[in-house]
């Protein structure tokens, strides 16, 4: 399939070449949200441990994104050299340079959980000013590299202060097209009465529901996730099953994880066989000698029906076409038609084979897992 | 007030006269939610006794709209004979004919809350067909009059069986602009486990916060507001606390219930000195003899540019203008400019008194209360 994503010059139009690495890596689980939430002490709580370079406090403390990740050696590793790891998946951080680098380290860590899973501990998101003149780097282009790449977001309210900033907004509104994979997390809820409680889980949920646009409703756990007792003692038996849930929710990743990567590895090569199509079909519409740049326009102009004629002709589901529009922007760059490569029969075969036999078989080794008591496995 | 507003044709164009009844009337409390969720065992609950023509069941059961008002004697009055009683506010109900006042009746009932409040029952929302073919008469616009006319609304939902139909949806539209009478309740939260109703609750919030367009949270009371003990105990210290509030919720009206009045009742004085000044204006812009009508459309067109000039000799804040457009449409509905009365000085000085003196006064009667003390007088 590389063969023809080359070929075809995919990644000119789609997304960057996928590495071995991106497959292999562990589950990775984001946390967001607005400073002093928890989020730092969320991780302590389900490592059963600190973990190397983390900082707990009540003011902004954690300034840079941290991958909490397994060793059985305890170890800092800068941003710089984690992203030019080639075992790593990170790096695509490269992009976004020096000025994210700096503010971007690996924890290593010997806690059993990161056997299983990668954590990503975040800087709070702060108000108004803040939030866009402190730092160095693009916070949302960041923030929404880790949110594609991440297998869960967990998203951190503070039960005592609930007031969703436009900076917060923004934030969620990076998670669109991925909130099957949020959580939220209504922390420290244990601090208030239950009424109290019930009015902020009530407004969190009403502001939520405005900002989120799905019909579906993002699962809420409600608890008070660090190693201390509760304060209001009312809602022990709740508390603790939600965190119970939470964790076997956590535990069920590296499966779902998996699958979530077949899933994408078929969308990919489903686009990967229709880009294929479609270039060589436009290479086919181009005049041998003049009026090359006349004829481009043209296709340029009716895409829409190039596509209808291939979807016709190849019987391939329209739902699997590119977004016209975009599509319409890359082939307006500068790109010469003629250049592209014609259709091959043996690489149509190839792509078929992907489709109707290798990823299949792929989710057939996955799909029944070896079954799990997550409650054996609790940390 | 009255003579301005007949001498300037008020009711023509914005809201029809007010009876001294719309003023004394008490209260009234409106219950609205899909059927069986309650909302008839509810009244039950605060009156702590059955009134005359109620029906409790699992299936739809009332099957029509019921005041329940206060009276030494328990009886049923038949809706005709109730939208002609003058000194009941419901005479407004006439424009619906017998379809809906045969679907309409008071319930006459000796229970001490309704010496303060009248409850108003009404039939279950149904979903699909059901609700549009089912009934005699326009259940959005007779539920439009009440929502309009009364003082609270409550919501109510099921725990057990939350769906929000599109019916329902609709129905919550209609409460648009009369968001801060809305009370929600969440009913027989007493009949599910803490994590259920922790998720019940959450999802009403989100699709609430969807439908309902204004970023301040709907009130909720949770809890199970009938008769019976609990089934799951474990919040009964929240649900009695909760049942506690939203009595005490209810005493307040009243009270509430005259300051709003007299605050409608401002509003209204501001209209009608507005009123009284665009007649008087646009009087004194016709022709004496011919192009009545080339003026009568000259002056609708630029009608904003009309406003303009009486806010500006008049000095009359913008914010009390009628809507231009729908002005516009009311006065191109075949009206002879040059009948409009002119400005009267005595009348101009009587709308000043009642706004510079009267109702302030009025106000300040009503404002500090006798203090009342809610848990004395819960039922
Ligand atoms: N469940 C909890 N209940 C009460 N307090 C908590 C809880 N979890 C954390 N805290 C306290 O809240 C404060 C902030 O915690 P923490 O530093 O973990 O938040 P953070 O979200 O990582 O903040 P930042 O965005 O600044 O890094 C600390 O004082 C911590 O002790
Ligand atoms: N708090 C409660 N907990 C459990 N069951 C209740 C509660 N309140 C009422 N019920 C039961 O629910 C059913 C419906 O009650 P009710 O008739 O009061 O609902 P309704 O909203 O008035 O319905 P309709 O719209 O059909 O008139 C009845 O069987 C009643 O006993
Ligand atoms: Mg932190
Ligand atoms: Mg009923």
């Amino acid at each position: 399939m590389l063969e023809i994503e080359r070929r075809y010059r995919f990644e000119d139009f789609h997304a960057p070449v996928m590495r071995g690495c991106d497959f292999d890596a562990k589950p990775m689980v984001l946390l967001l949200g607005q400073y002093s939430v928890g989020k730092t002490s969320f991780i302590e709580y389900i490592l059963k441990r600190q973990f190397p370079g983390e900082r707990v406090g009540p003011e902004p403390t954690t300034d840079r994104f941290i991958a909490v990740m397994y060793d059985k050696e305890d170890q800092i590793i800068p941003g710089n050299a984690l992203s030019v790891d080639i075992e790593k998946p990170f790096h695509g951080l490269n992009a976004f340079g020096n000025g994210f680098l700096t503010k971007f380290e690996g924890s290593l860590c010997n806690a059993e959980i990161l056997e299983r899973i990668t954590f990503v501990d975040t800087p709070g998101i702060l108000s108004g000013e803040k939030q866009r003149l402190g730092r160095s780097y693009d916070f949302a282009e960041v923030t929404q590299w880790f949110v594609q790449r991440s297998d869960m977001i967990l998203l951190l309210f503070d039960a005592h202060k609930l007031d969703i900033s436009d900076e917060f907004k923004s934030a969620i509104e990076l998670l669109k097209g991925n909130e099957d994979k949020v959580r939220v997390i209504l922390n420290k809820a244990d601090g208030i009465s239950t009424q109290q409680l019930m009015r902020v889980y009530g407004a969190l949920m009403w502001s939520l529901g405005k900002v989120v646009k799905t019909p579906e409703v993002l699962r809420v756990y409600i608890g008070s996730f660090w190693d201390q007792p509760y304060q209001n003692d009312e809602f022990r038996k709740f508390f603790e099953l939600e965190q119970r849930d939470l964790i076997s929710d956590l535990l069920q990743l590296p499966r779902n994880s998996s699958v979530r990567k077949i899933n994408e590895l078929v969308k990919r090569a489903r686009l990967v066989r229709t880009h294929m199509y479609i270039m060589a079909h436009l290479k086919s519409k181009m005049p041998v000698l003049i009026g090359k740049e006349t004829a481009q326009k043209e296709l340029i102009k009716g895409l829409l029906n190039e596509f209808k004629e291939i979807e016709r002709i190849k019987k391939i589901p329209l739902g699997d076409f590119p977004d016209v529009a975009a599509m319409q922007q890359r082939l307006a760059l500068n790109m010469d038609f003629s250049t592209f490569q014609p259709e091959s029969e043996r690489l149509t075969k190839t792509i078929e084979q992907v489709l109707q036999i290798d990823l299949p078989q792929l989710m057939k080794l996955v799909q029944p897992p070896k079954s799990e008591d997550p409650k054996s496995t609790n940390p």
